[in-house]
């Protein structure tokens, strides 16, 4: 089953009402003979929550502090401007769906939006313009493969809530006798096996490779849906990073099938969980995943070395947390203390939770590895928790003390458990790359990329 | 007095030991053209701590939440990329002094170093090798002149809390028959006219046009100091804007000299106070003066435009206060409240401690002009001040009360009274621009400034 490839000819096209032409400036000195060429490959790597925050505070992070020198990361030599994020809503700040749609469709939409526009009319994504011209597909993500980001490049939907419905249109939607992608790699499992509906075997029988472990994967062809947990992928801090692992997969699987079909292909990789440290305000949590993130561009920095006719984008669709490196009025960031954490905050509390409280600080020594003093040792071991033994409450409790103790003893600085309105890094490399320099909108982005395609 | 130039021959020549070589990568394609011609003018314009976020908030805050389109600003476009700030010290965390000595000289030294190296050697300016070679050359600050962005580029001291030392060098330093400057605006007049010293009547004996007031200004010629404050200027929304003013009127005396001498001229344009609102957490404050430096920006690019032989550069030395737009977990920013609040913190306090507590409320809510909630008047008018009636205490309780409910209000986050690590961004415009594309760290936009002066 692994290697067979069935192309079924009943293909259920997805109806596209309103769908936005591409108006881009095409600035014709500057891509006259580019046009006239071969369409690039499209490698788009999302950071979500990305903002330049984290950048700065990966490449402090590597470095060593007071030697005066700075660790090279592969974001050194890609950076080209800034994204405004603001979604089509009452506020500045947007939800990671709706700046995945501007970013996927170049429109503008509401918070939750997958696809949709205002008026929740779907939107034709780059995906979408490059299966209508036979191209090659897929999506990369450490977040389950139906979450916002990779959601709003595939499928359409009123809300990023609706995850059985998205991984439904997954497996449903067709072009011609194709899905909407060749390769497609995250979590997941439990939204396409779940009590009403399991799609595997369904999807299996239709001639879609699908695998769950990476020895598997790295044999898979296209068509292939690989999901390896069932929600989002561990934590890199926790577990092993995948994304990079994921992306050299990925690539080589639309390689081969670009080698067959003389097409171009466009693959997003979402950094999914940058987002998800920055939601918990854990910066050793952060850092690792900007670590697997700065890996998965490395692979598709050496892609592109290999096959120049490729452009790599990458930004993000927010910044979350209101992280900043410093603190307190300390002038400081202690980068080589965030890089002695050996556990994320959430693994952490759950380790707590587990533990009777006279076991917590031989239980979180080694795992926080910081310079803890005794007062600070006695303010958590004697911390309050719910009188309804909540462990909901509890767990927030100490997630709360924990953020403000790694904040304190490394400077690092958060405002919110939620999104920011700031603007976000754009780096570009490529055919193209010169188009998306200075600052510009989420949604102008977009319609560069939906004018490569062609 | 004030139009006469006299041009005194008995320079003090400045003893430069250890003046590093500019050694930037010269683009030969890139500026082949441009190195045969004449060397082109810089204006340096420094946001003092205007990170990515404070140019965030200046966009937010000039637009209308909800009617997705954003108010165009003079940076808009100007982004070229961004750059690391950290200085020669055992941290991440610049000064200003240090990150102006690096942006003035392309050398990193440590906080607190006035344009010499971590050896405490005097390290030459980009304003020093302009003047050697006969260009015109001027600075304009909100701060007082001798702060530390402005006497980074002209001056030579181990420590920035030199503040009478380095008004004496501004005194003295001479070129030739020149002083280091043509013109130089700002506050500081306490430090040139103190009690062991008044300079002005000295200087303006010697020829310098010593003027006090914008009307003075609008008429003197070369060489001028202005003073117009006895520290630093006020802040724009206490007060007047200034900076822009002082732009014109800078750009207007060095214009002038070029027109005599046919050489170019260099000018430092700083937005000090940005920082010091930042260092207040006070959000209201730094957006009108983000305006202000905006606005002189503004000037900048006019006279660019009539005069294309300009390069305009505009970045900070760090960001302060870890500003972010979101606080709380809610995903807003109200930037329409933060352009209502009608006065500084600082003002405020001020103001609440010159009154009897029940008068508290009548004159804030004017002031603050927020919808500030019956629980929170309850628990502002009832804060308990510093049982010893120290002021200084109270102004930092009244002060930390008011930075919480602006923040909480307005949805803007803050996480230190100090400065931080994050990237800024790096702007330019007209010959040369190209050279400050894409990531790279302060002492490297020094270095093209330095080979461009020739
Ligand atoms: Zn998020
Ligand atoms: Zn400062």
């Amino acid at each position: 089953m692994k290697f067979r490839r069935t192309l079924l000819l009943s293909g259920i096209a997805l109806a596209l009402a309103g769908c936005t032409q591409s108006n881009a400036n095409d600035d014709a000195n500057a891509n006259a003979a580019a046009t006239t060429e071969q369409a690039p490959n499209i490698i788009f790597l999302i950071g979500d929550g990305m903002g330049f925050e984290f950048i700065s505070a990966y490449r402090y992070a590597m470095s060593e502090r007071g030697a005066n020198a700075l660790a090279p990361t592969p974001f050194d030599d890609m950076l080209v401007g800034a994204s405004t994020t603001y979604p089509d809503d009452d506020t500045w700040v947007t939800d990671s769906a709706s700046s995945a749609t501007a970013l996927a469709t170049g429109v503008k939409s509401y918070n939750g939006a997958i696809g949709v526009d205002a008026d929740k009319h779907p939107q034709q994504t780059i995906m979408e313009k490059a299966r209508e011209l036979g191209w090659h597909t897929g999506a990369v993500a450490t977040s389950q493969v139906n979450h916002a980001t990779p959601a709003s490049f595939f499928t359409h939907h009123p809300s990023r809530q609706m995850y059985n419905e998205i991984a439904d249109s997954y497996a449903t939607t067709k072009f011609g006798d194709s899905w909407s992608f060749d390769v497609l790699l995250g979590g997941g499992t439990s939204y396409f096996d779940r009590d009403d509906k399991n799609w595997l075997p369904e999807l299996s029988a239709q001639g879609m490779n699908v695998v769950t472990d990476m020895a598997e994967l790295e044999q898979a062809q296209a068509p292939v849906l690989g999901l390896f947990a069932p929600v989002g992928l561990p934590f890199a801090l926790d577990s092993e990073p995948y994304l990079a692992e994921l992306t050299r997969n990925a690539l080589r699987i639309l390689d081969a099938e670009q080698a067959q079909s003389g097409k171009p292909f466009a693959l997003m990789i979402e950094g999914s969980k940058i987002d998800w440290c920055g939601h918990a305000n854990d910066i050793a949590c952060a850092v690792h995943e900007m670590h697997d993130f700065a890996q998965a561009l490395q692979v598709a920095k050496d892609y592109q070395a290999a096959n120049p006719n490729t452009i790599i984008v990458v930004t993000a669709d927010h910044s979350t947390g209101g992280l900043t490196l410093g603190q307190g009025g300390e002038y400081q960031w202690y980068s080589e203390r965030v890089m002695d954490i050996k556990a994320t905050i959430g693994t952490m509390v759950k380790g707590l939770l587990e533990r009777p409280r006279d076991q917590w600080r031989a239980y979180l020594e080694p795992l926080l590895n910081l310079p803890v003093s005794e007062a600070q040792w006695s303010e958590l071991v004697a911390i309050e928790l719910s009188a309804t033994n909540d462990r909901g409450d509890d767990a927030d409790l100490l997630q709360d003390a924990l953020v403000k103790l790694t904040g304190e003893l490394t400077r690092t600085g958060w405002t919110t458990s939620g999104h920011t309105a700031v603007d976000v890094p754009v780096m570009a490399s490529g055919p193209y790359a010169e188009r998306l320099r200075g600052y510009q909108d989420n949604t102008d982005i977009a319609k560069v990329l939906l004018e490569i395609v062609r």
